[in-house]
C-alpha cells in the first residue's frame, strides 16, 4: 500500500510566495525558453533530414520534450490557447519525426541512422526518449488525445526489439538514466506491461559484469571498433577521471551491490528515483535495501546544506565522502540544478512508500535552496551550477540559455507540478509534507477539501481547514528544524518518524503552531569547515556584498552572538524577504604582498553587523558578485 | 653575459645528507627502474616492429632516454662497468630503431608509421625525441663517442623537414613541451644553428591563431578527420575542462601575451624553462618580460608552500590564483613530482641570467620539499602526486613504477646532476646558491677549488675554503628565511637582491653564520587557509599520525605557543632528522551522527604536544597514513 500524491489538478497553490513563482514560470519562463530554442534553431531539429547542415546536439530533442511536459502542467491549471497550439505543433513535429520502425532521434537522423544504438553510453538516445515518455504522461493527462501515446508506444516497442536479455539484442542500458523513470510513470498511466519490463531490465542490468570484468559499455565500444581502455584515443569523455570510469554512470556495480553514491549526480538521482518507484511497483527488497544505503550515504556524507549535489566539477558529480568545497574556483561545488530537482522528486517518491520526516525535510531544503535560486527573479535566467560561495569582482550571472539546456525546463517542470509535492493520501489519511498555502480536493472523498493557510517560509503558523463529508486523518509533518516546540489544536496526536498523526477530523480547522527563528548550523568536522551557516526555517541564508558593502565577505568571521531576523512582514511577494543579522569580526590584514608570510591572519577587536538574505535570492539585487553561505566562525 | 653552472664533473658532493641520497639513487633507483621497465617489457619497445602484439604507450620511449640521461650523470662521478654496458646497449637499441629518414618513435613504428605526425597535440613524438636529445647531451658529455650525436642530428634534420614556417611543413609545436629545452642544451653543446632554429620556432609559434581564431591543434584535428569542437566525439582528453581547452598546453595565446600560468604544470614548467634559456641565448626582451610575469604569477599565486605546482587534478595542472587545496580527495593538489623537478631547473636557469635570491629560495624550497619526498627512503618507490595532507586509514603509499613513469627517472636525473645546482660562475665571481657540503673546482682558474662545509639543512653555519692561485669574488646567497641576522667573516660585503657580494679572497676560509630555528609560516588570506605551517630553514614540516598517535591530526589546531626543535645531532645520514614540536588543541566532538548539526566544533581547553617531521620524510616510518602540513590555528 503506497500513498498517492495529490495531483496537479487536485491542488491549487494560493501561496503568494509560490504562486508568484509559478506565474512567472508560466508567463515568462516557458515562452522564453521556447523562444530561445526557436531562435537558435534547436526547436526544429526534429524536422531535419539526414545530412542537414546543422548537426544537432545529442540531446536537443530532450529540451523540446521537457518544455512540452512543463507546459502541460501549467495548462492543467491555466488554459492558454496560444501555448496549447504551440504544444500541439510540437506533437505534430514529434509524430512526423518518427521513423517507420519506431526510432526517434534527431542526432542520428541527421548524422546517419546506420550508427544508431552503437554508443548508448554517450549518445543519449534513451535519455531523450525517456523525456518524451514523461512528456507523453503529462500531455495525455492533460488532453487524453492519444496523439503522443501512439508514437511513444511505437518507440517503446522499437526499444524492446533492440534491448533485452534475448540473444541478438543489446544487453545494455542508458548512458544517462532517465527513461527508467518515464517508463514507470507510463506504466502507472497505462498498466501496459511493456514499460515495466523495460524499466526493470534497465535498472537491474546496469553494472553487471561478464567473466572478464567487462560491462556493456566495454562490449559496445569494442563492437564499434574502439578500445575502452585507451586513455589517449577516441573513446573518453572529459568527465572521466580514469579510463572505464563507469562509476560516472553508476555502472561500476549492480545497484543491489552499491553502498556509496557515485558519479554524475543527475544520472545518479534519476537512477535512484526510478529504482524507488520500481520498489513501489514490485516490492523488490534487495533494491529497497540498496536504496536505503544510498540515501544514507547521500544525505549523511555528500549533500550540501542547500540540498545541492555534486562536489566535483569534472564529473558533474559526487566526490568523496565529506568533501564539499563551496566554490567553482576550487573545481568543486557543481551542485547542478537538475540534480537537486531530481533529489526533490526522489524524496517525493520515497514518501509514497513511507512517511518519514527526513524525506520531507530534505525535499523542502532542496526545494527552497538548491533548487529555487536556480531561476532568476526575472523568470528567464538560470543557473546550471549552484556554488555556495562566489567572489566579489567575479559575479556569477544567470544565463538565458545553455548549449546543454537541461536545467531551465526542469525548473519549469517542477514549478508547474509543485502542487503534487504538497500532499499525499492513502484512504482517508492525508499527509501534509510542505507548508504551502493551497487547496487540496481529496480524491475519492465525495469532494472533501483541505485548505492550508500559512505564511511560510517566514512564519510558523499553519491552519488546515477541512470541509466536506469525509473525515480526514491527518499526518502532518513536523519539520526537524521545529524540534519539539510546537502546539496543535487537536489533542492526542501521535508523533512518529517526523509526522504528527491526528485522530479523524471533519469540518474543522486544525492549527499547528511553531516559531521560525534564525539559527546557526554547523558542518561535520570531517568536512574541514569550521564555519557557520545561517538558516531560518527551511531557508539557507547567505551574505552578499550588496548588503555588506564595507568589507569583503570572504574576510568575515562570525562570533558567537545571537542571530536576529527583522520583523516578519505581511508577505505580498517573494521580494518581501526576511533578512537576518548577526555580528562578525573581519580580517584587518587581508592584503599580503606574497603568498606565504610570517605574520598570521589578524581579526578586528570589534565586531560589525553582517546581513544575510535567503540563498535563493542571491545575485538578483545588484552588487559585485560576492556571496557566501558558510562563514568562518571565531569561537 | 650569463653565469655558467658548476658542472656535474666539477662539483663533488660530500654532504652526508645529500650523498646518501645520491648513492641510493645510483645503487638502487637506477637499477630498480631499469629492472621495472625490463620486466614490464617497456624497455624493449624500441626494438618492436610494425604490428607487434604489445602496443607501446605513447611515451615509453622517453623513460628509456631519461634513465640513460640519469645514468650518464652518475657515471661521470662513479664509473660502473655494468651500468656503462647497459647504457651502450640502450644506445645500440636507439640507433637501430631509427628509420631511414631519421624518424624515431616506437608507438608509430608499431601502430602504423603512416599516421606519424598527425596528432602532435596528444601523441608525444616530439616530447620523446626531446628526452633523447637531453640524453644525448649527457651521454656525449660522458663519452664523447658521437654514438648518440649522429642519430640525434639525423632526427633533428627530419624534424626540420616536417616542422617550420615554410609552405608544406606543419606549422606546429609539441603537445607536451620538452624538446625545446633539449634543443637549447644541444645547441649549447654543438653550436649547430639547427637546434636553436627549431627551438625558437616551437617556442614562438605556440598559441598563434589564424584569422578564424584557430591554432595548429585545430588544423591538425581537421586534417585527420576530427572535429576539435566536438565534446561528445573522438578528440578530447580527460584533462580538458572544455573543448579546445588549449590552455592545458599553454597554447591559448602566444607566450609573449601570457600573464598567468595555465594548464598542465609540467608542460608549463618545461616551456618557461626552455624560454628562459632562449632568452639567455638570444636576448629576446619580449619573451623575457613574459617570463617575469609568469614567474611572479607562479610564485605569488599558484605555488604550494612545498614548491609543489598544480592544484587541479583533472588538468594535472594549475588552478585559479590562490586556490591551493591540500588533498587529493578534494580533487586538488596534484603537485606532480616532475613539475617541481622542472621548477628547480627553471630557477637554476633564471639564476644564470640574474643572481636574485628569490630564484634560489624557490629552488631550495622545491628541492627539499616538493621534490625530495617524491622518492621513498628505500630508493625504489616514488610519488607521482605530492599532496600536503592525507588521511589516517587511507595511507598513500609510494609506487615502484607507473604506467606513465615520468617521475622516477626525473628524480634520478636531478639527484645525478645535483652538483650543477650548487654553484655558478662568471669570470672570477663564484655564486653559491645552495648550502650543501661539496668541493667545486672553479673552471678556468688554474685549479682553484672551493670547499664548502656545512651541516645544513639542520644547522646554519657555512664555511667556504678557497685554495689555489685565483682570487675568488663570492656572491653568497642569504636565504630569505635567514632575514638580516647573519655574520660573515669577510667584512665589507654588499647585500644585493639576496646575495652577499664579497671582495676578492684567496687561500682563506670564509665563514657565514646564521641560526636555523623552527618557525611558523602562514598563507595569504585569499587561500582561505587560516592555518600554520612549521618550517625549519628550507624544510617544510608535517605532522604524521605515527608521531601523534593519540589524536587524529586533522582534528588538531595549533595555538600560538613557541615552536621548539630537538637539539641538532651530528648528522650521519638523512634518517637523523631534526623533529620539531609545538602545542595544539584538539576537537573534543569530532564524531557527529549527521552531516549538519546545531552544535559547533569544540576544542579542548588544554593543549597537547604536536610532533612534526620534515615533509620529505613522510610515509617512511609506518603509521596509518595520516599526514598534514597545514594545521588549523586558534589565535
Amino acid at each position: 500500500m503506497a500513498f498517492s500524491p495529490g495531483s496537479v489538478r487536485d491542488v491549487n497553490i494560493t501561496s503568494s510566495f509560490w504562486s508568484s513563482m509559478q506565474s512567472r514560470s508560466r508567463l515568462i519562463t516557458i515562452p522564453a525558453i521556447i523562444k530561445a530554442q526557436k531562435s537558435l534553431g534547436h526547436w526544429y531539429c526534429l524536422t531535419w533530414k539526414e545530412g542537414h547542415e546543422v548537426k544537432p546536439h545529442a540531446f536537443w530533442d530532450s529540451d523540446i520534450y521537457k518544455v512540452t511536459e512543463a507546459a502541460c502542467y501549467f495548462l492543467m491549471k491555466h488554459d492558454d490557447a496560444a501555448l496549447r497550439e504551440e504544444i500541439e505543433k510540437a506533437v505534430d513535429m514529434i509524430r512526423a519525426a518518427q521513423h517507420e520502425d519506431g526510432y526517434l532521434n534527431s542526432y542520428y537522423t541527421v548524422r546517419g541512422i546506420q550508427n544508431r544504438w552503437t554508443n548508448v553510453r554517450d549518445m543519449h538516445e534513451l535519455y531523450c526518449l525517456g523525456h518524451l515518455v514523461e512528456a507523453c504522461v503529462a500531455y495525455e493527462t492533460l488532453t487524453g488525445s492519444g496523439r503522443l501515446l501512439e508514437p511513444v508506444m511505437k518507440a517503446l516497442r522499437h526499444v524492446d526489439s533492440v534491448f533485452g536479455p534475448e540473444q541478438g539484442k543489446l544487453h545494455g542500458y542508458p548512458g544517462h538514466q532517465e527513461i527508467e523513470l518515464g517508463l514507470l510513470r507510463f506504466f502507472d498511466m497505462t498498466r501496459d506491461p511493456l514499460p515495466l519490463k523495460l524499466a526493470k531490465y534497465f535498472i537491474l542490468e546496469r553494472g553487471k559484469r561478464d567473466k572478464n570484468g567487462e560491462i556493456f559499455y566495454d562490449h559496445e565500444a569494442k563492437a564499434r571498433g574502439g578500445d575502452p581502455y585507451d586513455h589517449m584515443g577516441s573513446e573518453m569523455l572529459t568527465h572521466y577521471t580514469k579510463p572505464r570510469d563507469y562509476g560516472y554512470h553508476q555502472a561500476h556495480a549492480p545497484l543491489v551491490e552499491q553502498d556509496e553514491i557515485h558519479g554524475h549526480s543527475v544520472r545518479a538521482m534519476y537512477y535512484v528515483t526510478a529504482a524507488t518507484e520500481y520498489v513501489r511497483l514490485t516490492g523488490d527488497t534487495d533494491v529497497k535495501d540498496a536504496l536505503q544505503r544510498l540515501w544514507r550515504n547521500t544525505i549523511d556524507k555528500k549533500m550540501y546544506v542547500t540540498g545541492g549535489l555534486g562536489a566535483m566539477r569534472q564529473l558533474e558529480g559526487f566526490g568523496p565522502e565529506y568533501f564539499l568545497s563551496d566554490t567553482e574556483e576550487s573545481h568543486g561545488c557543481y551542485a547542478e540544478t537538475c540534480a537537486t530537482f531530481a533529489l526533490i522528486i526522489w524524496c517525493s517518491k520515497l514518501l509514497r512508500q513511507e512517511l518519514r520526516g527526513e524525506y520531507a525535510d530534505v525535499m523542502e531544503l532542496a526545494l527552497y535552496n538548491g533548487f529555487l535560486g536556480a531561476i532568476g527573479m526575472d523568470g528567464k535566467s538560470f543557473y546550471y551550477q549552484n556554488p555556495l560561495a562566489t567572489y566579489t569582482g567575479r559575479p556569477k550571472e544567470r544565463n538565458t540559455w545553455f548549449e546543454v539546456a537541461c536545467c531551465p525546463p526542469n525548473v519549469a517542470k517542477l514549478l508547474g507540478s509543485l502542487g503534487s509535492f504538497i500532499y499525499s493520501y492513502l484512504g482517508n489519511v492525508v499527509a501534509v509534507h510542505l507548508f504551502i498555502d493551497s487547496d487540496f480536493t481529496v480524491p475519492d472523498s465525495n469532494g472533501t477539501t483541505i485548505q492550508q493557510k500559512t505564511n511560510q517560509p517566514w512564519e510558523g503558523s499553519v491552519e488546515l481547514r477541512v470541509q466536506g463529508p469525509q473525515a480526514i486523518r491527518f499526518a502532518i509533518r513536523i519539520p526537524s528544524w521545529v524540534g519539539t516546540e510546537y502546539t496543535c489544536s487537536v489533542p492526542d496526536g501521535e508523533l512518529k518518524d517526523g509526522y504528527l498523526y491526528l485522530p479523524p477530523v471533519a469540518n474543522t480547522t486544525v492549527s499547528l503552531t511553531f516559531s521560525i527563528k534564525p539559527r546557526k548550523v554547523y558542518a561535520h568536522p570531517k568536512t574541514g569547515k569550521d564555519e557557520a551557516c545561517i538558516m531560518l526555517g527551511p531557508l539557507v541564508y547567505c551574505a552578499e556584498d550588496v548588503d555588506n558593502p564595507d568589507v569583503d565577505i570572504h574576510d568575515l568571521a562570525l562570533v558567537d552572538e545571537p542571530v536576529v531576523a527583522n520583523a516578519p512582514k505581511t508577505i505580498a511577494s517573494v521580494e518581501d524577504i526576511v533578512t537576518v543579522e548577526t555580528r562578525g569580526k573581519y580580517l584587518v590584514n587581508p592584503n599580503w604582498s606574497s603568498l606565504y608570510g610570517s605574520e598570521p591572519w589578524k581579526y578586528s577587536d570589534t565586531t560589525r553587523k553582517v546581513v544575510f538574505v535567503p540563498f535563493f535570492l542571491r545575485m538578483n539585487r545588484g552588487g559585485n558578485g560576492g556571496m557566501k553561505v558558510w562563514i568562518k566562525r571565531i569561537a
